[in-house]
C-alpha cells in the first residue's frame, strides 16, 4: 500500500462524494413522521444521526456519541448498490448481507485506503452490533420506524401486514441498545395495538 | 432552571425528535449531483456532514470533526421556521437573520435547557463563522452546490442568472475554511465559465 500525494487523495474523496449523493434516491419503506411520502436513505440517516445526538444520555455511560453518529451516517451507505431491504422480509434479509458486503467493497473502496479501511470498519461495527456504539445505534435505527409507524395510524405495519409480535421482537434489538428507549418502544406498540392500528397475530 | 426527572426529559427530547423531522420537507434551491430533483434541508445535511468526514484532512490541523459534524446536522435546522434563503438574493439574506433566531429559540427551546444551550451555541458558532469548526463547516456547506452546479451545466446558476462573479465571492468563505477546498473550487468555477455553463458579469 501507498499513500497517494494529497491531489490524488482529494480526487479519490470526490469521486467518493459524487458516489454517495446517489443514497438520496434509495427510497425506502418507511415515511416521513407526518406519512406524505416514504423517506429516503440520505434523510433517514441524517435524522438518525440527530437521534443520537439528543438522545444520547439513554446510551450506556461511556458510549462514544461521536462514533454513534459517524457510523449512523455511513450505516446505509451500502444501500446505493444493495437497494433497501424490509426487515420484516425475512428471505430478502438473509441473502442482504452478502451484497452489502460487495457494495461496501466497492464504494468504500473509492476513499484512499486508510479512509476505505475505517469507513468499512465502522460499518462492520455497526453490522456486528457487538460494541455500545453499535447497540445504540441499531435501536436508534429500528425505533424511528417505529416512532413514524405509531404516529401515523399503523403506516407500513399496516400497510404490510405485519403483527405486534414481530414488532416486538424487533423491540429486544432496541433494549440491548438502550433499556429506556427499549421500554418507550414497548409503549408506542401497546399503545397502538390499544388503538386497533397494530394488530395481534 | 429545575432539572427535570427522566420521564420528562425524555419526553422533551422526542417532541423535539418530531418537531424536526419537518426539515425534510423543507427543500432548497439547489439540486441533487445528477440534478433529477431539488434537494431537501434534511439530505443536504447529511450530505455535507458525510463531507466532513470524508475531507476531514483538508481542514487546519486541530480542527475537532466531530464538533464539525455535529454542527452541520443542526446548520439548517432553523429553516423549519425560517425557510431555505438563496445566497445570492442579498436582501433576503440580512433579513433572514433575526428570523432564523426567532425560529432557533422555538426549536432548539424544546429540549432541556441543557441540551438546548448546547445545540443553539453550536448552531451561533455556525453562523459567526469565528472558530476553525464553523468555517471548514461553512465551506463544506457552500462548496456542495457548486459541485452539483458544476455537475448539471450550470444547474442553478443558468437558472438564476448568477454569475461567476457572485460565485467566486462565495468562494472566500471555502478559503478561509480550507484553503485545498478553496482552490478546488476555483478550478470547478474556471471550468464551467470555459464550457460556457457559468457566464461572467
Ligand atoms: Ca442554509
Amino acid at each position: 500500500m501507498t499513500i497517494p500525494p494529497a491531489q490524488d487523495r482529494l480526487h479519490a474523496q470526490l469521486a467518493f462524494a459524487m458516489e454517495i449523493d446517489k443514497l438520496r434516491r434509495v427510497v425506502r419503506r418507511n415515511t416521513l413522521m407526518d406519512g406524505s411520502r416514504r423517506e429516503n436513505d440520505a434523510e433517514h440517516s441524517w435524522y438518525v444521526g440527530m437521534l443520537a445526538m439528543v438522545l444520547a444520555e439513554h446510551a450506556p455511560p461511556g458510549t462514544d456519541i461521536g462514533k454513534v453518529v459517524a457510523m449512523l451516517l455511513v450505516h446505509d451507505i451500502v444501500e446505493i448498490d444493495a437497494g433497501d431491504t424490509f426487515i420484516y422480509d425475512t428471505p430478502a434479509v438473509e441473502v442482504q448481507l452478502d451484497v452489502e458486503r460487495k457494495a461496501a467493497d466497492r464504494i468504500f473502496g473509492l476513499l484512499p485506503d486508510d479512509q476505505a479501511g475505517r469507513l468499512r470498519a465502522l460499518w462492520d461495527e455497526f453490522e456486528e452490533r457487538r460494541t455500545p456504539e453499535a447497540k445504540f445505534a441499531k435501536a436508534l435505527d429500528r425505533i424511528a420506524p417505529i416512532m413514524a409507524n405509531h404516529h401515523n395510524e399503523g403506516g407500513t405495519w399496516s400497510l404490510y401486514k405485519v403483527t405486534a409480535e414481530q414488532v416486538l421482537e424487533k423491540v429486544k434489538i432496541i433494549e440491548e441498545g438502550s433499556p429506556t428507549l427499549g421500554e418507550y418502544a414497548t409503549e408506542l406498540i401497546a399503545l397502538s395495538v390499544s388503538r386497533g392500528h397494530l394488530a395481534r397475530a
